[in-house]
């Protein structure tokens, strides 16, 4: 039996991911963001929602480029950090002891403790009610050496990275592998090319 | 020493959805998504990336309302045929035994099987590259009884949703706890805090 529930902002799992900006005097700032996904995939790019009353917003109003960063399981303290304060009274890398480094591609920086970073350029705004959806091109992929396979790619068991329940309001480690795509649906497939 | 990797449309975690609709003769249908995320908080919006060839765009276009039904990790098999085939050819309910369900709410079905079901209507359109953005506005979200905990609210360990690795092609289980948020980063403030 299925009871209703009213309207949140619900959705398993949520990202959990750190908006990297610089403000207009060009100091380097970050916010922890779970609002966000891929929207497509050629160009590849990224939507986020982002609160129109944020320091982040200001700073990509004014920019047009921010950097997404994937912080790892162990980064789980300063990530939360990075939600809770603004950048607007204190530089949140000093204070977490995380380090900015600045882009080659992008006017945004990175974080060096992060395993991925994404460099995007907004492309097209959206507002939506308390936020506003900004899509963003990803224009390059930055990856530790050490969080990719043999294959030379980003390997999601050496990323390790978090979600975000919204609900509960806590952060989970990514489980164990539960099937291959485009695979382990193909049993149903069978039974439809049997005459 | 971080490398740089060509653009590719990554983002860990995306989520695993079906989205259902009812195409033009009213028959249910329903397609595997990761390209999604929540977008707003005030009123609860849900973006979608979708391809403009798939069926589940016509059937948006035509009706304006999906149901977003979060499977759990034991339908993995149906999940991923859900992906692979497409509703012109047949009726993927059929063939995997899953059951669609009319909704009070809204014209679109939602799957009985998948613990949470969530109804959207279209408020927003945008086309990106290969893919179109479609911001849906949450109306209701519908829940099993048993996917809830004492609060009455969805609990993620009841639900055991999936999540996608579009590199790797693999979905996930969700994991551990890894720490709460608005709490766990409040170390850092303390120092702030001090003379």
């Amino acid at each position: 039996m299925k009871k209703s529930i009213s309207p949140v902002p619900l959705l398993y799992p949520s990202p959990v991911l750190l908006i990297c900006t610089y403000d207009s005097a060009g100091r380097p700032d970050a916010m922890t963001a779970a609002w966000g996904g891929i929207c497509c995939s050629e160009p590849p790019c990224i939507s986020l929602g982002i609160q129109k009353s944020r320091y982040t917003w200001e700073n990509i109003k004014e920019r047009g480029e921010f950097m997404v960063c994937i912080p790892s399981a162990s980064l789980v303290k300063e990530t939360d950090f990075f939600g809770i304060a603004s950048g607007r009274n204190l530089n949140k890398f000093t204070e977490t002891g995380l380090t900015p480094v600045p882009s080659d591609i992008i006017e945004a920086p990175y974080i060096e403790e992060c395993p991925i970073a994404i460099a995007c350029r907004a492309q097209n705004l959206m507002p939506i009610g308390s936020h506003i959806l900004i899509v963003g091109e990803i224009l390059s992929i930055l990856a530790d050496e050490e969080a990719c396979g043999e294959d030379g790619m980003p390997d999601i068991s050496l990323v390790r990275p978090l979600l975000y329940d919204s609900l509960k309001k806590t952060y989970y480690n990514i489980g164990e592998p539960a099937g291959k795509a485009y695979s382990s649906g193909m049993k149903f497939r069978r039974t439809v090319q049997e005459p």
